[in-house]
């Protein structure tokens, strides 16, 4: 159907992988770790970080991304946040006008504020971007649990292009102009998830982390309309939706690290218990500082902040947070009397 | 600091009640079953309902409703849904002007339509009415977990005095004046949450689930934003938040309910499995005929409908939901070109 390069070979980049070759695209997975390569080579399969999903025979790995990168319609950018501008860098001489990069990562680059898509167009001026996310986890889309998300992109027939070669009957792919509002939702949202974690850390029920996920999606929402996305998309699949499924998955990793730190670990230590790489952790400081640039209150970033680099009791946070002034639940609403 | 009568000793009544009378409440709780009342006066706990939560030696209980009613500032009416216009209608010619009466149940009066806080202001027109809600299982507040919720109310005064009697360390509460949306959410929900459980029942992962809550709460907002509720009202804690604990929890019945019949249970056999009053079946009725009056697309209202209620299996009506035509996430939202 169309031929695709995925760049990155993680959990995510491998599943991904696999879908696309389900709906019948040629399917290349480029890595730049030899070891990972002449594993899913020999092996068909990702031992360590997708295990019991088998790729088929005819799927193509390799460390070369002028090979991977030329004459592919779509180039799936699924490297973690922190190696996209390096990755997205080392890819520019070999993409041409009018090819296609989809960024499936999440994340704010801390010195510059900028998201992911952000920087691949600065890097790669010659592609169209796009980027896909939602309520996703790679364990589940391997081993084909029904499964929605968003393909993003300013254009509407971009968008459609990658809705086509991921929508299956059970990868349901919906379409959406609003690429800022989809990348700030997926990036804000792994903060709110360690606080989610510290909270089951802590011991605390299902009641206290409803109240953490919908109090959080208002924050994320406050600073996401501010900078110019839509209140739809954080209402949405990319937004909520993912929100809920970070903070209630077994297989969330930003989870996993608030409920070590809750549990008394310190980052650094929560950090290397996980061992994949926590996003909510190079979030948050991007977070709070977004928050301060565009003077929204973001008291749940703020407390994470506080327990992350500032060694505040995660049980103290969290009462603080409980504990603030009573008041309405949303100012605009008028009155009777 | 308040004389405050919980009408109806179930789980939820039996967990306000200890709520307020940590705060300094004196508090009677009544119930119309005399075994119950015998065991809250020997046991001082619902030993079946809300087992190992202690109630204080100074709780009042009482079959007789007109002194559990009389010289009380606040009633907190706790029974059911399906009995709150009977309970209401026994109650009325024992309240005075200025009494408040707090409803704490959530439902849709199938034959009527209307929220039980219409319902009781119908029966008891002297009455001040309020509603609280939000994500809030009995068996954790029981216990002291941390739990927001919201007090909803058309005047601010009266919803400011239900804030104050409940409001403590532990159990945060927000005001509102949008006591339709907060009903609607509250009854809606219910409904969400069978679909949430017959995805779980199949098999299905966190994020198919993450993708119902998802659509959810969306398809509940369009239909009550066109009865008249607000926005913020569905995004809150009384709509999204109180969506996701009922599909997350395993507190849930209706839940539960929805479980049972994803792994092949008759909606007969799933109520009489779960035994406590599953709201969520009565409510799909009265969801898909609001539905037509109003006008509003409600997918997963109407698939869950016919699995409760036309023996649709549960497998083919998420199978159904998942194939809907590919399409646009938010329709409103503009694209580039």
């Amino acid at each position: 159907m169309a031929k695709v390069a995925v760049i990155g070979a993680g959990s995510w980049g491998t599943a991904l992988a696999k879908v696309l070759h389900t709906n019948g695209s040629q399917v290349t997975v480029w890595s730049i770790v030899e070891a990972e390569i002449a594993m899913l080579r020999e092996r068909h399969e990702h031992v360590d970080k997708l295990p019991g999903v088998k790729l088929p025979e005819d799927m193509e790995f390799t460390t070369d991304l002028k090979a991977a990168v030329e004459d592919k319609e779509y180039l799936i950018l699924a490297v973690p946040s922190v190696f996209t501008r390096s990755t997205a860098k080392s890819m520019a001489p070999f993409v041409k006008a009018g090819q296609i990069i989809v960024c499936v990562a999440k994340g704010i680059e801390e010195n510059t504020l900028m998201t992911l898509s952000d920087i691949v167009e600065e890097e790669v001026p010659a592609a169209e971007v796009a980027v896909m996310c939602g309520p996703s986890h790679a364990e589940e889309v391997g081993v084909g649990l029904p499964t929605t998300v968003v393909a993003g992109a300013k254009k509407r027939k971009v968008a459609e292009g990658v809705q086509d070669i991921f929508m299956n009957e059970v990868f349901r792919v919906y379409t959406s102009p609003d690429v800022l509002g989809m990348e700030l939702g997926g990036s804000l949202k792994n903060v709110i998830a360690l606080a989610a974690g510290m909270a089951d850390g802590l011991g605390y029920g299902d009641n206290t982390k409803a109240a953490l996920i919908t109090r959080g999606i208002m924050e994320m929402s406050r600073l996401a309309i501010k900078m110019g996305a839509k209140a739809e998309t954080l209402s949405g699949l990319t937004g909520i939706g993912d929100l809920i499924v970070t903070c209630e998955s077994r297989h969330s990793r930003n989870r996993k690290a608030g409920m070590l730190i809750g549990q008394g670990y310190t980052m650094k230590q929560a950090m290397d218990e996980v061992k994949m790489v926590v996003e909510g952790v190079y979030s948050a400081k991007a977070a709070i500082a977004l928050a301060k640039k565009y003077g929204v209150d973001m008291p749940i970033i703020e407390e994470v902040n506080c327990v992350l680099f500032e060694d505040k009791p995660a049980k103290e946070a969290v009462r603080e947070l409980m504990m603030r002034d009573r008041r309405a639940e949303h100012s605009a609403l008028e009155w009777e009397a």
